[in-house]
């Protein structure tokens, strides 16, 4: 249950009266009102001493306040260096699953950007499933990224694991990341929450909607409200022909929910190269925002996830499409 | 496995040495070659006597021949009276989720012909969770739903629910179409794949890709190859906002696994008016075939499923996206 | 909703004011009162005229009335020639997968009599994945099961997979079994319901808890209320090492909510017979009323799910380690 | 692919002809041989001179080396200060969900050790899906819980979240858990990798078995082997009833493919205490070496999950019930 009230003084009232345990916060919402969130019930014995300080109470309503579009109708429009994320606007990230080298790097941005990519992406810290495979290559990954991206006049955008390397990350990059397996690696996203930086905040293989929403919650209640959201494919009964099953729905619906941008990651959704344009285009047709892509000038020799980069050649054929999609549906 | 031989005789003679409890079923596939399904296992005491008639064997394919590309290069294209399938072709299905009264349907059907449907849809044997909901009007609905057909020079698509009404819906429809509920009802699979008239058959709603190959392959198997597969949204850990989840990846995976068209139905996978446009268009930008929706002129009184109709009016506006939209991926 | 009234009459001057397209039927419940299943909401204008003749209105209740345990409080114990049913009585049903043949069935029967059995199962039509394997040997299997039975002194229970078919498996057996594919084969269903004999009814692979519910209650509708649950494992993300994942949970749950005997199918939830008797022992721990266990004395030689039977001896240690376990639990 | 050779020097041989962007790192198995983990693929050209130093190449396996069964034939036993856990040993965990005070964590305790647990558990850093739920008490609820389990002579065992944690949490507990939504939080597993104390490692609310395995992986690759497995509860399509669906196969097919001890959570699976019984038991007759539970005298107060708490009398309960099955499944 969701309870308004008109001022913080108000809202301090009403959470006097109800069960302290969990500390109620107030979250300011728009017309400069405050909610109250994750109150169980309304004490009968309180309501009357409280119902003066009540302006509306909303029940069956997912606990992300500042992330729901209810209380903050206005499209979040993220501004980097670069590019413009959000609304109407469109952006496509892409480069190399995991940096390699300074030079590889250097030459998947020329590629990305001159196919209309503004944000380069590659990973530095990698979230692999066996210890022993490739774990990225650090801090060396993320000086050879910026340099990449400062060279190309491009935004930087890398995943993040750890608590302990958010300044390390902050200090190179423009945009955080953060996978799909740490969605609700809570302490993560509240370190986030304290940064004035971007975050792209993938779903979890198997999140709900709404454990999405708390997700990006947990980052907006630290005072970050630059968050885009990202669907890159959720885990379903069948995985023998794609990795995972890019719910095309989570696009049209998160946008009917809240206000942050909707982006689309195929990659990791299809997981093999010949599934990621049809993937990519459905993800648009279905109003994606952004699109994210790997992509590798020698798939078979990629150090991560070779299998479903595209080549160059793809990604450029991909974002003709795309840019033709994005006008069919207008 | 699968054993490719190069004649019947040679089959015969390759059937004979191997396990018969499953009995081999040749099987013609292209260049009038034969192939044998279901081995499990070559015996290596008979290896030698039969290995002569062995052209080919063929190990981790699944077991649907007939319905395989692999076996079946080229496109299946299904020509009924208004409509062709299959291929470039492209094709609207479209009207009420039951066959209302005959008025009704006819209504219905003029405005999604205008709109550009072809083949009028429309449930007269209804498959309700609950045994309390309506069931459908039965053959007075197939009547009323047969002469709006006629009327309005369309083609007729209509389920069937039970192995002693073939006969009666084959007197009346142009199209069977098989459930979600029904995919692996192979009783009636086997007695549609005695008819000579197209079948859409729909994926279970936990359907792995294979599973609705082998049930398409139970209706080839019989004889009629005249099949259509539909993705309608597939049961995930997620149904609170959309009914279903639309898995557009099935329509590239299928398209390369057979030579059937694969066509798309967003009504049942969203579950909820608003989101049907965004899926549908999504589903052709990955490269459906056709698209099949419901569509209501008082969705709040329809009989069945109102909540996921669109009406005449959004239908319409629909189909002008989607002609864009497939231009758009040519 | 739910509607309570205290008479037919009553029921149906409620009826005549309420939306007719979904024709309310009364079903009689215990206090001889009469529900009113799938009424959507009470039109606020008809309120008045018919609250006289309401006796309370049940909200958020699964629309399976006549199984539900509200309204029918007792356990429901089936009684067939040699097995009791239901209640704090349990059940061990075995048998090979297929009928193979006369003396095989024989056999098998005698060892799972010997270690405790008194339902010997197995199947003369059989649903499988693919049309090249072998589908069972149909009305000659009936009758090898029939003799099997008949000289063990036993039940027995077999699969109906075709509506054309009910009245020769009727003719044979002494239960029916609808398997996980035809859960939703409400053709079948409504079928069975006009018979006056038990039905196992198995769980679909994807079945909610109230799918499952309503699928009982078509049975129920016609008038056949001997209807026995079965759990079997469900589709999951993870079939690597097991081919479903037994739902224990199931178990009490339905329990909780219905009157009907729940009994377990460990076999096809394992899929690998090391794993049957430690779930098959947990499906017991869990309240499992009965347990169906495949058997085979040559299992790499089955015609069916070979992978997945109990030798003779490996069951007759899972009925004893069994025995214990339900001492262990009252 | 794992590739296995007799000593540290030929495993370097091999890996110096080996693709060189996964740093292959040798792992020693029983009988001193060494294994590669992560080899793709040999490489034909050098087949010929590193085929000398190779005892056996090992296909379809999972690459957690340390964790498999297959290199680590004997159960891992874990001694603590009051318990031993693994092999035929049994250990009951429980306690208060989140610690709420120090007299009540040391009541709680009280009463569950009189029950027969000798492992504390409690929540001082509580991962809720909301922002705004309450977080649990910090350092404070360390303390107390420290002191509890002093003072009972009983172990304790609290969840850590983040890296930064590590040391203090460590100063404090005697078992660190990680959760569910923590299982691929690979930083964190490293750095637990360093510990020399017991982790009980829950499983991902959709982590496969190899998922799992492979996380378990990340610790004992650091060095620390002291892992408890534990089952907790998937997620399914099916959440209506229980919050989760407890995995008991999952029991079996571990202790089946890993050495170390596989205990459960059918406090989290059920989600409300009237199913936690039935699947604790059922987790037991299953063959899992633990349980874990939550309890509170006063469920409705709880501050965190107390729909599914037992009280102290119906834990009771259950550890009598518990150990009668343990007899019976011997």
């Amino acid at each position: 249950m969701i309870i308004i009230a008109k001022t913080s003084q108000d809202a301090e009232k009403i959470a006097a009266q109800l069960d302290t345990k969990n500390p109620i916060k107030p979250v300011f919402v728009h017309n400069n009102r405050v909610a109250l969130a994750g109150v169980k019930k309304l004490p009968e014995d309180a309501l009357k001493s409280i119902s003066q300080y009540i302006v509306e109470t909303i029940t069956n309503h997912h606990s992300a306040i500042k992330s729901s579009r209810d209380f903050h109708p206005e499209n979040t429009i993220i501004t980097t260096k670069y590019s413009v994320i959000g609304g109407a606007n469109f952006v496509f990230m892409a480069g190399p699953d995991s940096i390699e080298s300074p030079e590889h790097v250097k030459e998947m941005g020329e590629d990305v950007k001159q196919a209309g990519a503004t944000i380069l992406r590659g990973g530095a810290f990698k979230p692999r499933t066996s210890p022993y495979s490739f774990q990225g290559n650090g801090e060396e990954g993320l000086k050879a990224h910026r340099a990449a991206a400062d060279a190309l006049k491009m935004d930087m955008v890398t995943e993040i694991l750890d608590t302990r390397d958010v300044d390390l990350v902050d200090s190179y990059t423009d945009i955080f990341q953060v996978g799909t397996r740490n969605m609700q690696n809570f302490a993560l996203l509240k370190a986030l929450g304290k940064k004035n930086k971007p975050v792209v905040l993938k779903r979890g293989m198997s999140a709900t909607i709404d454990d999405l929403l708390n997700a990006a919650e947990y980052i907006a209640a630290g005072g970050n409200d630059q968050i885009i959201l990202m669907e890159r494919g959720i885990r379903t009964y069948d995985n023998k022909y794609t990795r995972n099953t890019l719910d095309v729905s989570a696009i049209p619906v998160l946008q009917s929910l809240t206000h942050y941008p909707v982006v689309a990651d195929a990659s990791h959704a299809a997981g093999v190269s010949k599934f990621v344009e049809p993937l990519a285009l459905a993800a648009i047709a279905a109003g994606a925002q952004g699109l994210m892509t790997e992509i590798h000038d020698d798939p078979s020799h990629a150090f991560v996830d070779g299998a479903q980069a595209l080549t160059p050649a793809q990604f450029k054929q991909l974002t003709e499409k795309a840019n033709k999609v994005r006008e069919a549906i207008k």
